[in-house]
C-alpha cells in the first residue's frame, strides 16, 4: 500500500480539477493506493509540508461532479520554478522528506510546460538517489502549446467559450445600419491556437471572423489596414480575431507595460489596433478583450475536454503503477471522424520548457486567415456539454475554505 | 383583418428576439391578424419602407426556439430619435404612408426608454390625426433602468451572465499564494442595477465580491483605497465589482475619451482604478471589463427572463387588440417567493426619457456594498436555463441573410 500526492500548477483552466478527479477516482479504485494527499499551491505545498487529505474533502458523488464543473485549481497554484538539485539540494531534501513521511509513492503534477520541468527534475533526483517515488506529469493549458500531445486538457473548453462568445459578439456587432469594425483580442502570447480556433464558426455558416491574426504569421500595420479596408468593402460589420501576442512593430507597441514581476504586459494589442483603425478610417471601432474568462468559463465547458481531462488523470495513475516515472501523459489522435484519441506517455524532457506553435501550413498565404485543415482539427474538441448543477440559478462550485488554502 | 409590424431598437440584449417571438406567436394565434411585418433597423425601416414578411422567415418550430436563444436583434437596430411632428411632419407622413399601404393596424416597438419616446410621439400623432394605428412599446434593456416596471426584459439574462462570470473570476483570482486585487467593471452608466446584482453570489456562499460600487452611491478615491486595504487584511484575493458609471473625481477620470459621436467614453473606470491601486499598494492588481458580453451572452441566459420576454410580447399584442395605444407593457411583481409577476400596461410618457435608479435604501452606509433586500429582489430573475440547441458544439443562432439587413 502506498499513498499518493497530487498538485496543480500554472494558470487556471476549466479542466485542471477534472484531472484531479481522474487521479482521485483512479486511486479510489486501486487497491494498492490508500490516501490521496493534495498539496496546496502546487510544488510549494510539498516544500512547505502543506497537504490536505483529499478523501476528507471529496466525500460524495456530487463533490466529484461539482469538481468537474469548477474552474481554476481547488488546491491553489504556483509559478514556482525548481532550481537544479546541485544548486538547491536543500529544497529537494525537504520535498523527499515531506513525501516520505506520508509514505507517498507517487506524485502527480498537473500543469503546463514549466511544471513538466519540475516533473523532469524531481523524477531524475529520485532515480539518481534510489528513492522510490514516481513523478508523473498531467498536462493542462488553454494555450495548447505543449509538444508531443495532439492537444492539451483545458484547451477544448477555452475554444468552446471563445467561439461561443465570438459568435455572440458577431450578432451584437451587426445590429446597426452604420459600418463598424470589431477587434477581439484572444489569449496566446506565442502560440495562436486559441485565436485560430474561431475558424470553426465557419462550420456553422458564419462568415466572421473575417480576419484572423496569429503570432505565427507575418503582421504589419499597413497590411492590416489594407485587409480591414478590403473586408469593409464586403461587410457592414467587420470582425477581427487577433492573438494578444501578434507581432506588432516597435512603435505600435510603445504603450507596452511591464508588470510587477518584470513580465512584458502584452494585453492591449486589441486596444492599440482599435486606435490605429480609428485614426485611419471613419467608422465605429471597438476592441474587446476576452481576458481571464477564456480560461475559467466552466459554465460553457466542452464535455469532450472534461471527459478527456478526467481520463488523462486516471491514465497518469495507471502509468505510475506500471512503474513509470519522469513521464507525462499525452493524447494521440487516432481519427478526426469519428473522433478518437488514446492516452500514451512520453518522457517529461520532450515537453518541459518547449512550445508547440500553430502550423504555418495552416495559415493562408496572406497571413490573415487559417485553412480548412484547422477547422477539422478543432471541431472535435468542443463537442458536448456537461449537465451543469445549478444553485440559485448560478453554477454550483466545489469550494475549499479560504483559510485552508492560505 | 389587420396586419401588424414590429421593430427592435437600442442596444442588444439576450431577450429582444424573445419579445419578437411573443409578438409573432400571439399574432399567429389571433384570427384578426394576418401578416406580421418586421421593420429593418427599428423605426428607420418604417421611415424607409424597409420591411420583411416575418412569416416567410420564421417557418418552423425550430426557428421559434432558435430565435429565443439568439442574442441581439435579428431585425437590426437603430438609435434614431424621432423629432416632434411639428418639427418634422414629413417623416410622420412617411411613417403613416408606409404603414397604411401595408394595412398595418398596430406597430410594436421593442426598445429602451428612447424607443418609448418614439412610441409616445407616434401614438399621439395617430390619435391627433384620427389614424387607426395602435402603437405599443415592449421594453428591454440590460440596465434595468426603466420606470414603472419591476424589471426589464433582458436584465435577468445579463445578471445571470455577470454573476456566473464573476463567480468564475473569483475562482480564477484565488489560486496563487500571493495577494491580489481584481477589479471587475460592469455596465451601467447611470444606474448600478447590474453591478449590484453580483450580491446574489452571497446566496451561494461566496464572500466576494468584497466591495460593490454603484453610480448611485458616494465614491471617493481615498475611501476606495481605504476599503481595499480593509478587505486585503481579511482576504488574500480581493474582488471588487464597479459600475462603469461610478462617480470618479475629475482628475481620476482625466483619461476619459470622447467617442466618434461625441459621447463621453466611460469604459475604463476599472483600468483607472487598477492603476490607482497599483500606485498605492504592493500587490498583484488587474481589471476586467465584461464588455458587450454582458448584453449578448445568450448561452447562459435566464429561462425566467426569456419566458417573460416572450410573455410581454404576447401581452403587447393583446393590449393593442383591446384598443390600447401609446402604452407600454410592464411587469408588476406579485411576490418574491414563490416568484410571481403579472403584465400590465402604462402610458408611454411615464417611461419615455426617464431613468429608474438603484434604491439608495439598498446601498449600505459606507456606499461600498448592497443590502439583503437586493438579493431577494435579484434572485428570482436568474432562475432556470433554456435547453440550448447546439450545432457543431456551438449554440445555433437564428440568422437572416446579411444582404437583407443592409
Amino acid at each position: 500500500m502506498i499513498n499518493i500526492a497530487v498538485a496543480q500548477s500554472g494558470g487556471p483552466t476549466c479542466a485542471i480539477n477534472g484531472s484531479l478527479v481522474g487521479v482521485f477516482v483512479e486511486a479510489l479504485r486501486t487497491k494498492e493506493i490508500d490516501a490521496v494527499f493534495g498539496s496546496i499551491n502546487g510544488i510549494e505545498g510539498v516544500i512547505k509540508d502543506n497537504f490536505i487529505d483529499l478523501k476528507r474533502f471529496i466525500t460524495t458523488n456530487e463533490d466529484i461532479e461539482l469538481l468537474k464543473q469548477t474552474p481554476s485549481t481547488i488546491l491553489g497554484s504556483c509559478r514556482y520554478k525548481l532550481k537544479s538539485s546541485t544548486e538547491d539540494e536543500e529544497t529537494y531534501n525537504r520535498i523527499v522528506e515531506n513525501l516520505q513521511k506520508r509514505r507517498i509513492g507517487a506524485f502527480f503534477y498537473i500543469g503546463g510546460n514549466d511544471s513538466m520541468d519540475t516533473v523532469e527534475k524531481l523524477s531524475n533526483y529520485m532515480l539518481d538517489n534510489n528513492i522510490d517515488i514516481k513523478v508523473i506529469g498531467i498536462p493542462k493549458t488553454i494555450d495548447n502549446d505543449l509538444c508531443c500531445t495532439d492537444h492539451t486538457p483545458g484547451f477544448g473548453s477555452a475554444v468552446k467559450y471563445v467561439t461561443t462568445t465570438v459568435q455572440e459578439i458577431i450578432r451584437d456587432s451587426s445590429v446597426y445600419s452604420i459600418d463598424s469594425v470589431t477587434i477581439i483580442e484572444i489569449m496566446g502570447r506565442h502560440a495562436g491556437w486559441l485565436t485560430a480556433s474561431t475558424c470553426i464558426l465557419r462550420a456553422n455558416g458564419e462568415t466572421a471572423p473575417h480576419l484572423i491574426y496569429l503570432p505565427e504569421g507575418d503582421f504589419s500595420i499597413d497590411k492590416f489596414l489594407e485587409d480591414v479596408r478590403d473586408q469593409r468593402a464586403k461587410h457592414k460589420a467587420v470582425v477581427v480575431a487577433v492573438s494578444e501576442g501578434v507581432n506588432l512593430p516597435e512603435d505600435a507597441s510603445s504603450e507596452t507595460l511591464v508588470d510587477n514581476f518584470g513580465h512584458r504586459y502584452l494585453s492591449g494589442v486589441g486596444k492599440r489596433l482599435e486606435n490605429i483603425v480609428r485614426d485611419s478610417m471613419h467608422c465605429k471601432v471597438r476592441s474587446i478583450e476576452l481576458n481571464v474568462m477564456q480560461r475559467c468559463s466552466s459554465h460553457i465547458c466542452s464535455k469532450t475536454d472534461i471527459d478527456e481531462s478526467v481520463l488523462i488523470g486516471e491514465m497518469g495513475v495507471k502509468a505510475s503503477l506500471r512503474g513509470e516515472t519522469g513521464r507525462v501523459a499525452i493524447f494521440k489522435r487516432v481519427s478526426d471522424v469519428p473522433y478518437s484519441i488514446r492516452v500514451e506517455t512520453v518522457s517529461a524532457n520532450q515537453i518541459a520548457n518547449k512550445e508547440k506553435f500553430f502550423p504555418k501550413s495552416w495559415i493562408n498565404e496572406y497571413s490573415n486567415d487559417v485553412t480548412d485543415d484547422a477547422i477539422k482539427y478543432f471541431l472535435p474538441l468542443v463537442q458536448g456539454e456537461i449537465n451543469l448543477k445549478m444553485e440559485n440559478g448560478i453554477p454550483k462550485h466545489f469550494k475549499i475554505q479560504e483559510s485552508i488554502l492560505r
